[in-house]
């Protein structure tokens, strides 16, 4: 057979000669629309390329980019790698020390960075003294910017050179094509290296029927912002298939989200589930006719809120479940046909749950004492341990080497279990999980249940240190607006459903659970803040 | 990103842990249905694989197969590669000369034969002396079997190993794992070779949503022969997927495809044209609910044919288009949204066309004089080029060289246009042009005309040799059965929708097309037939 590399010149030709007519929707700062053709983004692609050459950015450059879902994020997404550099895409939610930690571990030559959040990086731009160029796009902002060498115009850095004509060539298909950080919040900053082969296998994945079947029909919206793991892979999906691609632009709200649903017929859509609370209030039945695949992920999936969708607007939310290390997708709860019979409620409770594993993936569970591989038969709980052509072998610098096995598994840090059909119920982050008196209580099983009692907004379990018991759970809640939600209710709530050893000794209010810059619950924070808790008695 | 191998031991593990419960399909050569559970397939399997070994079969050997579309051929299409080996399927259409000539060029140490098919292998085996067993499995056929060393019957064999335990391993994702020969009939035989990687990929291709789309809930019918370009790949797919797969048996007529299709709800289906015009009349409105996507290929589909499915069941047939050269999937007809706003004649013809490229397939067109690459615009006429990760470098052996490029493509032999959206009209192949005084007439345009008359069952048309004009077209043509058409029908037909010169000089009848071993029409048989054709005036 023919030695041709899996690389992204070939997605990139392919959308150019294929489906050129096809348009990209973009949201601007204002809310107002822009509308481009794959056959302009094409050939801004190609001048972007050229004038990362008239740069005299090196060959195999690291670019970092520092932008919401955008016209120009795309043309990065295909540019950088397709001219054999590496796009490095930074999180802008990070804390200032992170984000110079990220930039200085991934050794970026040049940011490209949106003019609304410029001021934002500049503030440490000179911590970085390998970044050569800072280039700013033009989203509508009216931010002004310094005098500065440093600065260079996107737009006119753009007009300034002739678009590369032919083809791009990437002949190697493990060559790195995108790097991406880890969400942890201590320790250093771990970078994941994707390659040519890994983003054009997982695309694929992503186009398989039974996975979310990314087809040339769909109109994609990606709410997952694409400075986090590719935004799940979908932009790099959606330009292989020809998709109508949907891109959010700065700082979203609930109602830019269902706007662009309701306005553009969007068929697929992907974020965490926080964006599924906020964007449900903003639609009607029948506002969303053409919708078929709402993909939830980044964290659990209440219940509540995936049937409150189906009933709602006739599309359930679906667990779709990965890690960064892992492109991201490596399970999703879409049903099978051994679900045909089960009830509503029992369906609901699958689309919840991590699901089944992805198209080239591998799953193992191992015990963690002995490290003997566990059987699948929905009782046996163990580390979940991942393996597949798009799951990382190792961090970018070697960070963690204990997250990877001796014969090249990833550990996931998840505890879990998987039945005799192939689908894995996550029970908890290993070290989330709280050990009390010898036995695992699951953080995750408890919160699901807080989020199942109607006043409640969010919920987040927690383990304190506990005299007897080693660790005892503790639920920390935050009420909806004018709910009255009191501690007796939500323990009342448990003991209905619990037995006795896993119902929490007590229950704090906050207004708001802290979150990690990815939008995750940060629960190392909530440890910090109630270690010295006393329960009520 | 982890080194995994693309291989088929993750097709098999993959399907043994998610799809155990899952089933597969066959008639027998009574008509009666048996079914078994992948759990039972993936454990017979494992025997298959153990008793190779156990007959001393070598660790990289080829295994020959002579079945139909059989259980069995099931189980040897994964024991044969997962286990390291090459499966090596043997046309049972071959004439026998054929026959020896490929299983000799294949170096096939042992052959699987099903009992219906032995007596035709086994009048050729003296003449194989490498082929040191024949495996025997019994299909329900009354035949009887000599008294010969050589001879081993299958369920004994599986019978008398344990199952491999644990899982397969194939390291290297470029070791072959089946071969195939090309239904030429001129020449010498030349085999393909696909790799792991190849058929690991074009597994994906075909499961991706807008090619088939093959998923967990289809229930598949490859009717095309798993002894031709493995099915098309469908068996693969379908294994991959965990779909339902339905095998139809020995020598299945129209009926039983029928009775396979309304019986078993199928969702997709596979078969040339030949026999969609035979199982047509064998369905009524509503007897195929389920069903979703029929591919025709292996020759143009008549239009009249697809429309008539379409109006009577509901689901037109779709041309798929490939070569044994390219495992075999190139492109295929489905309509894209560009073609929303055609009518339903216009959508048909498009659906009776090559289409446009699946995922990993790269085209270009090439003017056969100058060798310079032609635009798209759906005008300019070339060779068609293909590369591709399933597409052949060479053939085994390294036959016919002529065939690939310098820069490594495959001339497909074909002429085409190609359309700025990237659908591809084949003219015809290069040596069916009818070359009539410089200009190129394509008999598969005339021929699809023909067939399009009502009374016209079949027809081919070929080059006769004319003095004046080098080559003017003949059309040899065969009429429905009680059907009253004419030379000068056919004629008139014709000479209203084409200019004079593309108007054939005559017309023959005949009984029946002459077909290739593969069912294609066999025009080097009637250009022989008709070399010395006198023109009627």
């Amino acid at each position: 057979m023919q030695d041709r590399p899996l690389a992204l010149p070939h997605v990139f030709h392919r959308a150019e000669q294929l489906f050129g007519a096809k348009t990209i929707v973009a949201r601007a700062a204002d809310s107002t629309l822009t509308t481009r053709t794959y056959r302009e983004w094409a050939q801004r692609v190609r001048r972007l390329a050229a004038a990362l050459d008239a740069l005299g950015v090196s060959p195999d450059a690291r670019v970092g980019t520092y932008c919401w879902n955008s016209p120009a994020h795309l043309e990065l997404y295909f540019a950088v790698p397709c001219s054999g550099r590496v796009l490095h895409t930074l999180n802008i939610r990070l804390p200032v020390d992170q984000l110079v930690g990220v930039v200085e571990h991934g050794g970026d030559e040049v940011v490209v960075v949106e003019r609304g959040l410029f001021a934002q990086f500049w503030a440490v731009v000179d911590r970085l003294p390998a970044v050569r160029r800072v280039v700013v796009v033009d989203d509508g902002s009216p931010a002004s910017l310094p005098v500065d060498d440093r600065i260079v115009d996107y737009d006119t850095l753009l007009a300034s050179v002739e678009p590369v004509s032919g083809r791009f060539v990437v002949e190697d298909e493990n060559r790195a094509a995108a790097m991406c950080h880890t969400s942890g919040t201590t320790g250093k900053p771990k970078g994941v290296l994707y390659s040519h082969r890994s983003t054009v296998l997982h695309s694929l994945g992503l186009m398989v029927a039974d996975a979310a079947g990314v087809g040339e029909r769909d109109v994609l919206l990606p709410v997952v912002p694409m400075f986090h793991a590719n935004a799940w892979g979908y932009p790099f999906a959606a330009v292989f298939a020809g998709s109508t691609l949907v891109l959010t632009g700065p700082s979203p709200s609930p109602r830019d989200v269902a706007d662009l649903m309701r306005e553009q017929r969007v068929t697929i859509a992907a974020a965490v589930p926080t964006i599924w609370t906020g964007v449900l209030p903003e639609l009607a039945a029948g506002d969303v006719p053409d919708l078929r695949l709402v993909f939830s992920g980044g964290s659990a999936v209440p219940i509540s809120l995936s049937e409150a969708w189906r009933t709602t607007l006739g599309v359930p939310l679906t667990q779709g479940w990965g890690m960064t290390e892992c492109s991201p997708m490596v399970t999703s709860g879409r049903l099978r046909t051994v679900h045909d019979g089960a009830t509503e409620e029992e369906q609901a409770l699958v689309r919840s749950r991590a699901g089944s594993p992805a198209s080239l993936i591998e799953l193992r569970l191992v015990d963690p004492d002995t490290g003997a591989e566990l059987p699948w038969d929905g009782v046996a709980r163990g580390e979940l341990q991942v393996a597949g052509p798009w799951v990382a072998a190792s961090y970018y610098g070697d960070g963690d080497p204990s997250r990877f096995t001796a014969d090249g598994w990833l550990c996931t840090g998840d505890v879990a279990v998987i039945d005799d059909h192939g689908f894995v119920t996550l029970v908890d982050r290993t070290k989330d999980l709280v050990k009390s008196g010898g036995e695992w209580i699951s953080s995750v099983e408890l919160e699901n249940l807080v989020m199942g009692i109607a006043g409640v907004a969010e919920a987040a379990v927690i383990a304190v240190p506990h005299p007897k018991w080693s660790e005892r759970p503790l639920a920390c809640v935050v009420r909806r607006p004018g709910a009255d939600v009191s501690r007796d209710d939500v323990l009342a709530h448990l003991a209905e459903r619990l037995p006795r050893w896993q119902v929490p000794d007590d229950v704090v209010f906050l207004d708001e659970v802290p979150k990690t810059s990815t939008g995750k619950f940060d629960k190392n924070d909530l440890r910090r803040r109630y270690a010295g808790h006393v329960m009520a008695p």
